[in-house]
């Protein structure tokens, strides 16, 4: 097996939070001066593993493992949300960067498998200007016209952000004849493992996601002067189909569906104003569209029941949907190496779909990909409080490096 | 009886809504040029009629009836919302220069009772800097601090806009040996009567109101990769809340009880992020205190429900009350008096408590006081598009009238 080095591990993770670095977390919003910093810093620590690596127009990192033909991607991305932590994204990058360099160190006297490691960090996974931005690039699922429109939330063209990189080379690429898999790890976000006194999540898949906003519309009046039986309250209204969904979801659901109301709105929106206009946002998740599908429908029988005649308080409702993001399933033969490797290492590793969107849900359409958690403190992230133990990073970076030998025995022997 | 002018009332009314028109509205708040300039006008209008008219330093313009040593006083406000309609407050200043300057015409040999008609037109009843500040200067219940400190929204102090009128006589007050009781006419501002078909209402009282803000405290996170066991979900403990208020409230109701949910938000309020915190305004009406205790009442004992710990869903509520408002019950010799003048003029009067606040709310705490409303078609107020058709305001005054002729009689008989 191949032996990281912790102390290496943990000492890199720190030189990368020292970009942007905000309190105890990081700032390094994508295409940001640190984030910039940060990737040149990157490439070069890959060149020193003995991988070639640049930077490219998008911001791409990829280290190239020359000695090889084929080979496994490892990496995550390295931009974070404002004012984030110092592990989302980060953790796995160095992940890969230390396992590749330890692969070097090990197989000093040359390879072990024609199967070589190639590290990536891309960029914006966080969606600063453009979700995904990196992954979708290195896999060709994103055109011009998507870049030339994107921009931050305070109106930044994507296009502007990107002029500093315009003299880099042009956009890394997947290239299926090399690529047999991705392998990404990351932080849990979440508070399951830490729940189950667990060190290793191995992801069977990244969830579907779908977003709707529901409207109810009646007619504002004076909450003084109405009488009940003559309003169009839209707020009851709504707040009356919330209750029900949160009341007949549960039967209709998974064991491991999430679903949200996590915005609501009256309007005019003033104490003595019974409600003309009433939205809520509706997010539900799971990784069998199935489930969804079962929700969905439930949402919309609720609401058009809302519209229909007989309910005569002359409130009409609508349900759109505002997102969609396809579940991505998890490759069963990296689910079953990343178990295998935590096994052999005395981890029980815990089973869990990843709830959040990650490079890996990208690259999981186009190519084998598998994905490994390791605990968040408290479910934190996206806040500067982030962190896991260091034990905890070390044992992850192990059960990682002992799942990437696996992988590339069995491919090789595959591959013969 | 005394006959009123109709088509002189309809001009009255026509030439102040040119005081600071707007559209087929008006927008004549509190102590704007218009408000000036619309109460110097009606200042003149009043002394044309025989009355000693003065605007005082907060804005009120009363116009004396000189020949008598008692009297009723008759009026409402001029001040207007931003962007509001011609009738509401300006309809019952307009009616009692009528009545006060028909009642002349008619006794020009003469006053018929030694009880006159004084007139008057109150300052910011809307509350563009502090609501009621006419009425409440002149029945003597508002103290310095409350006008040293009240601002308008926009921050406008309101010393500084009474300031044009410092050099205006001091204030004009209740007098307790003069005036006998309080009538004001004012558009319904709500459906009933259009919805009853019917041209005039009696007020039978002025609501009490009692604002309150639930808050629920749970913890925000992930939407994605929190497990719904693991929530503490401050938005949808609110919605059942609030949804199990709404069920409940009406058998604890009366028949003319009104509530409202009129603003809802979730904190931090994003459609992937469980709430952390949510809050709601709740409002409710009725003349009884009884009612509002027992709708009270239910919203407390719900609301310490949620934070029992059998409950097990980690979110703590609170219920504040914000704003209270004790009801005022109308005079019965005025509701009598006006149902009278009604009946005896071939009409039905719709009983009805007015679900919003008027100056006679203020009279009646510290004198008999009256309510006639009109009918607002739609039920609109507050809009430039408020309105009330030329026969409802002509048959409105004539009633009122008519109710003043009947009150005068009887005053005139008891105070023998």
């Amino acid at each position: 097996m191949t032996a990281i080095d912790g102390a290496r591990l943990l000492d890199d993770l720190a030189t990368l939070a020292r970009f942007g670095a905000c309190g105890p977390g990081v700032d390094r919003v994508a295409l940001s001066e640190a984030d910039i910093a940060a990737r040149r810093w990157l490439a070069e620590r890959m060149r020193e593993a003995g991988l070639e690596a640049t930077m490219d127009r998008v911001g791409n990192v990829v280290g190239r493992d020359p000695r090889a033909a084929l080979a496994i991607l490892i990496g995550s991305h390295s931009d974070t949300v404002p004012r984030g932590g110092r592990l989302d994204g980060a953790l796995g990058v160095i992940y890969a960067l230390e396992i590749a360099r330890s692969l070097r160190e090990h197989e000093a006297g040359g390879p072990a498998s024609p199967i070589g490691i190639d590290v990536v960090s891309f960029q914006d996974e966080e969606g600063t200007y453009l979700p995904f931005l990196g992954s979708r690039t290195f896999c060709g699922t994103l055109d011009e016209a998507e870049i030339a429109s994107a921009r931050s939330a305070d109106g930044h063209p994507l296009a502007d952000a990107l002029r500093p990189l315009a003299e880099e080379p042009a956009p890394h690429r997947l290239d299926p004849a090399r690529h047999l898999a991705f392998v990404e790890a990351h932080i849990e976000q979440g508070p399951r493992l830490e729940a189950a006194r667990k060190r290793i999540g191995v992801v069977t898949g990244i969830v579907g996601i779908r977003r709707f906003r529901i409207v109810a519309t009646g007619a504002a009046n004076h909450a003084g002067t109405t009488p009940m039986a003559l309003r169009r309250d839209a707020g009851a209204a709504l707040i009356r189909i919330a209750a029900d969904l949160l009341d007949r979801f549960p039967a209709l659901a998974g064991d491991e569906t999430v679903w949200n109301i996590g915005a609501i709105a009256f309007r005019p929106g003033a104490a003595n104003v019974v409600p003309g206009v009433a939205e809520l946002s509706l997010e539900m998740r799971d990784l069998d569209p199935a489930v969804l599908d079962r929700l969905e429908q439930a949402a919309t029988e609720r609401v058009a029941a809302e519209s229909a005649a007989e309910s005569g308080a002359g409130v009409s409702a609508t349900i759109a949907r505002t997102t969609t993001v396809a579940p991505t399933a998890m490759a069963p033969d990296l689910i079953e190496a990343m178990t295998a490797a935590a096994q052999s290492l005395g981890e029980t590793p815990v089973m869990l779909p990843s709830g959040a969107g990650h490079d890996a849900m990208e690259l999981g359409r186009v190519l084998p990909a598998g994905m490994l958690f390791v605990p968040s403190i408290g479910g934190i992230s996206h806040d500067v409080a982030e962190a896991t133990s260091d034990a905890d990073i070390v044992r992850g970076c192990e059960v990682l490096a002992e799942a990437v030998d696996g992988l590339r025995r069995r491919l090789a022997t595959a591959g013969r």
